[in-house]
């Protein structure tokens, strides 16, 4: 039994895609952002109050990037994951990490800076956008042709994917070129990505 | 052929450490700090400029996390990485990225605004070592007893120690619990974190 509990849009939705690409059963709860605050009984869940959360097998997972790959290789076999012995297998790794250590986090200190604590620390969010668009643009240059390894699409590009999605809807265009944003397309193109849109509903972008 | 580009204590120590644990064979190359700047020609191996740059059968990881699971899981079979059938498979991969992407990204921000732009926004060095302290207490609930998980020393070890060893060197230490103290004084106790020390020699503490 598979639950995720969600936040419209959030870091989240990597697992709510990828729980659509696999097309496994799922439990979803889609709460109130910031959950912390207004998902009364969360931290019984989740003591960290984010999400995801993501509770299969009796265990949680609190990591968006992590549990793509762990819902492939626990429950595949899946060629969404790639194969230790397969030449792509470190760029694989290599992406799932960059999703969200080093293209999603500087995107929410920008977040932060600009509509939660504007005024707070202007120079961070500047700092960060302009660090989120150099290193996109640095990860842009490492991808392989239309996915970012292995000749296909993999839970690595729900990882990157997801930090272009992210910028796209808080206000940082400017930093992402049109390759990328064809490459967010592509990604958004598929089934399991409007399925995943249809299954938490509408309502407010939320991180 | 392994080659591991690395700055001493930087994050690309994650990477040196593992390979000290598993015993391969590989080169390490040691650059001047920050060695966008100052290692010529290191682009050309690492458009990013950042270290850890792992080039490993002719390709090249950047994620200081993805790292040492890559070389657990090609390299192996080692049970410094957890498999997919244990029961600690989940935490397992949640703490591999969790001591990246929530437990050192907000250590750099602190860093930078207090010892690379002191000054610039004082307010983002202050919100993200509070952010730091909570996130780490909150990751010590969930770990287990001494190690991570799975009753013993694995890579995820690796990810959150080095998180717990930048906390240590840049001026968090008030942020770090005496349970998360002890953990890293029986990481740090290690042959392998000795010899990984040893391998990289004397100098500067960079990130």
């Amino acid at each position: 039994m598979i639950t995720l509990y969600h936040c419209r849009d959030a870091r989240s939705f990597r697992a709510l895609w990828a729980l659509e690409e696999l097309g496994l059963d799922y439990a979803l709860e889609v709460l109130p952002f910031p959950p912390r605050a207004r998902a009364e009984g969360f931290k019984q869940i989740n003591p960290l109050g984010t999400v995801p959360a993501l509770v299969a097998d009796g265990q949680l997972m609190t990591e968006s990037a992590a549990i793509p790959h762990f819902l492939a290789t626990r429950y595949g076999p899946s060629d969404l994951a790639v194969a230790p012995d397969e030449a792509a297998y470190p760029a694989y790794l290599n992406f799932l990490h960059m999703g969200e250590a080093t293209l999603t986090f500087p995107q929410t200190i920008h977040l932060r800076y600009t509509r939660l604590q504007p005024g707070r620390a202007e120079a961070a969010a500047q700092d960060y956008a302009e660090w989120f668009g150099s290193r996109l643009r640095n990860a842009e240059g490492l991808m392989a042709p239309d996915y970012a390894c292995a000749g296909r699409f993999t839970m690595a590009d729900i990882s990157v994917g997801y930090a272009v999605m992210l910028a796209l809807s808080i206000g940082l265009e400017a930093q992402v070129t049109p390759g990328m944003r064809a490459y967010f397309e592509r990604l958004s193109s598929r089934d399991a990505f409007q399925r995943a849109k249809a299954a938490q509903g509408e309502g407010a972008i939320a991180t």
